[in-house]
């Protein structure tokens, strides 16, 4: 993740995780231990994956102690093993202890998703059909959850409801018809965003082509109705499937030759890829 | 959920989550939609399960204009049905499609969370075993994951490391011993928390339970194991058992008198539940 | 400016402004007006020109106290002219004495901003070139002054640095030349974007028609150089015409069909519409 | 700009300037630029003025990257001429791409406050009449713009509503008169406050005087009205003159003898001073 | 306290206070009332006092559930008794409960401030001398103590280090001298600040008039001394008394003249005014 | 403190605690001040007591500036006599003097609030009973007090109402009966919790002890009422005494066998202990 991401966007995210998860104090490790005390723990692999998301789990650690040191021998989008350890942390042992949960539960998820998306892209190895991820992210997880995506292999749609235009039904209703949304779009949003436009039938697509919409979401359509729309649009427009997609028919619709594959269960339903904190051992320092 | 923490602490979350999808505005609906126009639109659920979340989705809308109603025919806990009406979203309909992916969002991994403990829960039906959840939380969604557990029919385990003492293997080293480590939590802690102490083997459980430990968690044991400590343990203190839970052996765990039995995967690894806003209506006011 | 974002975006802008201008009370209101009072106050246009900002300027003062009633006969867009009643604040006299500064800091340099814009866009008048703004705004203003920008007749450049591509030459050296850098930018960034190249002279302007290149902005070139961009060009992509650019030679520039032509200057140096609150009165109620 | 100033008053702004600009990413940067590189850029002036803000243009970049290291050869106050190299920036190629913008933003924007407000105070210069800024800055900028009237030769008036007591004609007719009102600031405020009247006519400086103001604002007055208001004061107030200031007329007023002569278009209505970033060039570091 | 006050300033802490106190739920509520029930509570004072924070009081509940009726027979700054009921709070019961504390933790230290204030101006009656406040506050408690002070009829001295100048003996040092350093102080702070000087001696105290000070403190001088800065000051500037003030002496050194006497005790030692909320009520609603 | 907690918690009170003291800049200070110059300044204690709040003292000057260095020769604890120096602060004189006020107004009342314990605690010497604080702390200052509190030797009472179960009469009759408050309380709580339920009477000990309560809160009660409800709690549960507590019954009440006597006025009433910053002296550095 780019230093100046982390620094300016991912650092309010997880200072509200750590106080999510400390309110006053860790009290378990208060209580045992009042002094500094140094140590050093693993960080290993419980499963088979992709890992994806160890800046910010130095970052939950380093949050709370710059003197924190987070050493990893994987770097993000590597394929892990069962057994493997990833790196270590060292420092004051309360920190350890402390920042162990919170940093985890970014790191497992992150993977998860890395992991999940890298089995999707795998299934479309061959076509030219890209996989892209959804805003059906978790409430506050975007930037990671979307960082996770692209380790595993799968591409970005827009951010948010800012930085891309997409007209849905009701808003080609109130703008009166497809040629109508195309148009006010372009007038009014910065002329640095493509158009997309959501089409549910062969109709809309033909209107969304005639309008210059730059990019058309076939949404819930049968693989007849994608190769014809695909047809239809004739390269004048990308074309992006979205709703209906299973690990069974995903190939098909990739030999249908549309651009993208969008798929929110990249996000909203990976489980996550087991990783733990072992072997804490405290360091003599004399 | 209590209107106390939705406004005080929810609040704060939800406000996140829109700044995260709208950073300056929702371009889209503002290049079609220039004025206020009133409109409707139904929640519909799109597979069966069990719903949870309704206050935030609701929540989501009236942040964004308070004059937003939400009237849901179903209520926290219900089991829904794969095409039933939830509900209608009325108001300014630019805020209907800004805030729906916000909102949905929500409900959806709540609602999911749900099913999935509501069907844990099912299995240990006929049992004096209760289900718990873990820290392993999403970061910034605890306090809606961890209701969604309730929802369910779970219970809660500690809601972070500030209002609960759990000892582990590194607390009670740095003590120098389980007594000691129970010992020092006692004189530290505010006297209104219970003390656990984690468990990997019976010599550990003898210890625990000699120092008077209130809770002992189970670690990683076998069934042999755990029947054993409970056994030891014979009602002294409460007991938990953690890790290496499936759907396969949670029946056989439950038989073995075990208060407890908590699953990091209701929070971290349960799918989301479909559910979708659907036929937007324009209302003409004259 | 869409309701959504004043509740979401410009809400926290206008609290900080605020802030700025009380630190913990109105010193001299305070003291000598102890209680309510109700009273109502003009809002009076000292200059000619186009008012944008009204629903800013309303909003500090029920952001105050909710119980202010802002009427305005004028709207956003309207060409407003020296000593024209543009509307009324009544309330709490203390209120409308507090708000008035920060009310009409906004109103003035958004009007100001607009003002400026319109007599731009007016020497474009005829051509197809439209005006662009750019980044360079008032830090902690972005949002109040890209849409004066609009309000005074000109379209919006990117936003900010997330939702638009423009790749300099310190991106196209980093990346090893025009063709290299388009594809890294189309591979990384999502596909909704659109590609931007800054060129600085004419080789540079057909390595970027070559590379893809969905917008080309010609740098501080010649007309005649731009001229023959254009030609080169040849509308496989869009132009941007940036730098160099004056009262005086901006209608030529328009004759050389360029498709848009952007000023830092319409954010960063329009001197302020003169704008001012008078003849407060107090109404008695009984 | 003092340091503690710095710390803990201007970083708070200076981060929401950055976030306006990098939503998630700088999109562009990151495409080409997956890894650090050190480089470094010449800051160059292009128009003849005053430097102001060379530490808040600093620590855009030092927030984005501490590593970040800023070498000015000018410093604040300094005049400087067009093309003149006033330091230079070297850090990760990203950092100095991504905080470019904002950094130039804040230091052309100070700068051309202190340009502008050095030039009105040489008109100033052999008088004893000092020239004050208002509280018309930008929402957002007023640390930043009352400084930077320091640094071109001005002096400040009020920071704000709180720490500085002006009775305009509402407050004196909310206390029934300038008596009433003078010793009502006199005994609510905190007793370090000077108490400030502002008078239209040579019947309220009377008043004014008798009340036993410290500072009379004479608002709007002929210069044969303030000549007269001076010589009725006589010295038993301080006098600033604020309305109706010109280039054409600031020399005849100060030679009335007012004390400070105020005026809202330093903040408000300043252009820029036209200043960039130039010849960024990668550093191979072997 | 004024309502821009609370609404700008107050409610920031408010938000803390509550925060502090309830960090995802009130259990204890929660688990007895899972739904609205309507009661009303009333607020008793256990001791005679000033009353003071009234509306900080209404806050906590409002913030907490907007519909929450707080009725108050009295005012800031009443005398009132013990065992006198001072008004009812009516609303959702949980939310009665909730805020208990925390608006009482407001009310009864405002008040137990108030009241200390009261008893120590009482002390000064009949003599010009009035009675202020320092900084020596709470820290996060500022805006409510020195309300507070007010309403038991004391005065503010500055608000803080911002908006009044203090020139102690390391600034005197730094500067060169009492002349230099108050030379300085009125060449940089905002004109409409007055200049204080501290002095620990005679010596000082001569120096400060004729630098020009506007107000001298005597800081740690014994009775005889005070006197005789009085008589050397004279008149030209105001006296402040700082230090060594007990309840025995402070009215010798009223008798002395100067115009101040400042006591950090009133708000850093002052103890509570017991007040409570008893008799709380469910109201049935049919 | 622990480190976590004052990065992660304590920082952002201890901010808030600055931007109160200094609204945009220490204007004495930087009157005569405007370059940096190094220096150092004694910390003095004015009066026995045990110190408390270091870290926190230290933390508020680097939070100004980094550089700043503490050197303590107390430790928090630590009896401190009158005139005992405590350590030194050493850095840039204007970090000195802009942080002073803050750093003592923390370090005052935390020393007055441990003093005030530790006097209330020698009064318990020789009982097993156990001094308890409450919540009735002072807004925003509950981390601060609850510590100081420990270091005078007193135990914490929960944290807050997320924290600790304690059931009240209202929460008694909400829930129908001791009976069903215990079992609502037991069903609905994370079960790391103890519930505490508060007693008027002897009747009401009997219902909580047979309820199962696991802390009883005798409230209010005379002497001999709370000897016979220990008789008759007998051991099944931990006993509180609560309100009319003095000076002169504490030590009847410990006599009695009561596990824990709370007290409000460790928080809400101790006057701070008497601290300052003296001597500060220049260092030259050439």
């Amino acid at each position: 993740m780019n230093p100046v991401t982390m620094q300016l966007v991912a650092d309010k995210y997880i200072r509200i995780a750590l106080e999510e998860d400390i309110h006053n104090e860790d009290v378990s490790t208060n209580a045992v231990m009042p002094f500094y005390q140094k140590g050093t723990v693993q960080l290993i692999c419980k499963e088979d994956g992709i890992i994806a998301g160890l800046a910010v789990f130095e970052r939950v650690f380093t949050m709370l102690d710059p003197a924190t040191v987070v050493e990893c021998t994987a770097r993000d989008g590597d394929a892990v093993k069962k057994g493997e350890v990833l790196g270590t942390v060292t420092g004051d042992v309360r920190v350890l202890l402390s920042g162990e949960r919170t940093a985890l539960n970014y790191l497992q998820r992150m993977s998860g998703i890395a992991t999940y998306t890298h089995r999707v892209v795998a299934l479309l190895e061959g076509t030219s059909t890209k996989l892209l991820d959804t805003r059906k992210t978790t409430p506050g997880m975007r930037i990671f959850e979307k960082y996770a995506v692209r380790v595993g292999g799968g591409s970005n749609h827009r951010y948010n409801l800012s930085d891309g235009v997409l007209l849905k039904d009701n808003h080609i209703d109130a703008a009166g018809g497809v040629k109508k949304a195309v148009e006010a779009a372009r007038a009014y949003a910065p002329f640095v965003r493509k158009i997309e436009v959501e089409t549910e039938n062969l109709d809309m697509v033909r209107e969304a082509v005639e309008a210059g919409a730059d990019i058309i979401m076939l949404d819930n359509m049968t693989p007849e109705e994608m190769a014809e729309a695909v047809r239809i649009i004739d390269g004048r427009a990308m074309t992006e499937c979205s709703g209906n997609i299973t690990r069974e028919n995903i190939q098909t619709i990739a030999g249908l030759g549309v651009d993208y594959v969008s798929s929110g269960a990249l996000t909203h339903s990976a489980p996550i890829l087991d990783i733990s904190l072992k072997h804490l051992t405290v360091i003599r320092e004399d």
